[in-house]
């Protein structure tokens, strides 16, 4: 038993098994909470199973909450007709810190993928047009990662919706702050072929 | 509210404040733990709260156990008169990694410092005297950091051991797998210095 007790190795490995981290950075995590009796590693399991009760998928968006309707699905403020389909929540959350989009969301979990079994109902797409009739939407951005599968399930959801809707993509580009030379070719591509008047 | 809830983003803030990680790297573990309803992010809750209950510093080297007295002070096997002088318990560990030494050891916690007001006592260098007694130690074993501060503690702790004691330090030179070529000038200068007899 090379790190303290059965409990301290279970708890290292079972955190060196999270993405990004590894056996180091796991033993690093659980010497530094475990410091100078802070009672930080308290406060944090606390903090993780009150999350780990609480948190669900909201029952519209299948967006993260702590409700069955989440925040965002429960501002009227927010009933733009605008709804912003993404791949998973970390993309959710990045276009929130981004404060530019005022309407809702459709968190797809996933793409569209023959390999792995996952059809349009695993991705609530059918979910997603009965919110089109039912939230009088105008407009639908599909806002998916610029992958192949990402792009491929775009192009099903954009044949899937009514013709009367306007359906709109990210637009692609050089991204603020990037340099040419650092770029691949087919961004800098793509960044020619859509140029804009300046 | 970005990030689905209150609860969701005090975790996140908590995590993100841990050692290697950020904002990025926490969002991304919190989603990941809570990911497909997997029940992880409580099991994990589950296993800090028990650890953080149970862990503790051995009364009598300082290591970290869940009991009074550690696994490694309570084997009598162990008992072979020799203690190795580690800074903290990352360092402890990382030497029963390497499964070369079979004595005991003792955990210092730190180093001396005048500014951060630590001491010999600080550090349980009194405790360590009493042990060579008690214990019946004939060889110390200092494997302090080769840095500033762990020498200077080392120097202190040589001359604070009785004359009889044995006391040694770690050999420097080339790291195993090391290239020359990207070795510091001191390393290769105290290589070269303490070479050896092929």
């Amino acid at each position: 038993m090379a790190e303290g007790s059965d409990d301290i190795q279970a708890l290292i490995a079972a955190m060196a098994r999270l993405p990004g981290l590894g056996p180091r950075s796991a033993r690093r995590l659980v010497l530094s909470l475990l410091a100078r009796n802070s009672g930080q590693m308290s406060q944090l399991a606390t903090l993780m199973a009150k999350v780990a009760s609480t948190a669900q998928p909201c029952a519209r968006c299948n967006n993260l909450s702590d409700r069955e309707i989440c925040a965002i699905c429960a501002d009227p403020a927010r009933a733009t007709g605008e709804i912003c389909v993404v791949e998973d929540v970390a993309d959710l959350w990045a276009l929130e810190r981004g404060r530019a989009f005022r309407g809702r969301y459709h968190v797809l979990g996933g793409t569209l993928s023959a390999l792995d079994d996952v059809g349009p109902a695993d991705l609530g797409i059918p979910r997603l047009l009965s919110r089109i009739e039912d939230e009088a939407v105008t407009e639908v951005i599909l806002a998916l990662n610029a992958t192949i599968e990402g792009q491929t399930t775009a192009h099903y959801i954009a044949d899937a919706l009514p013709e009367a809707l306007t359906v709109t993509g990210l637009a692609q580009g050089v991204p603020i702050g990037g340099e040419l030379d650092y770029l691949d070719d087919g961004t800098i591509t793509a960044a020619l072929r859509a140029r804009r008047r300046f």
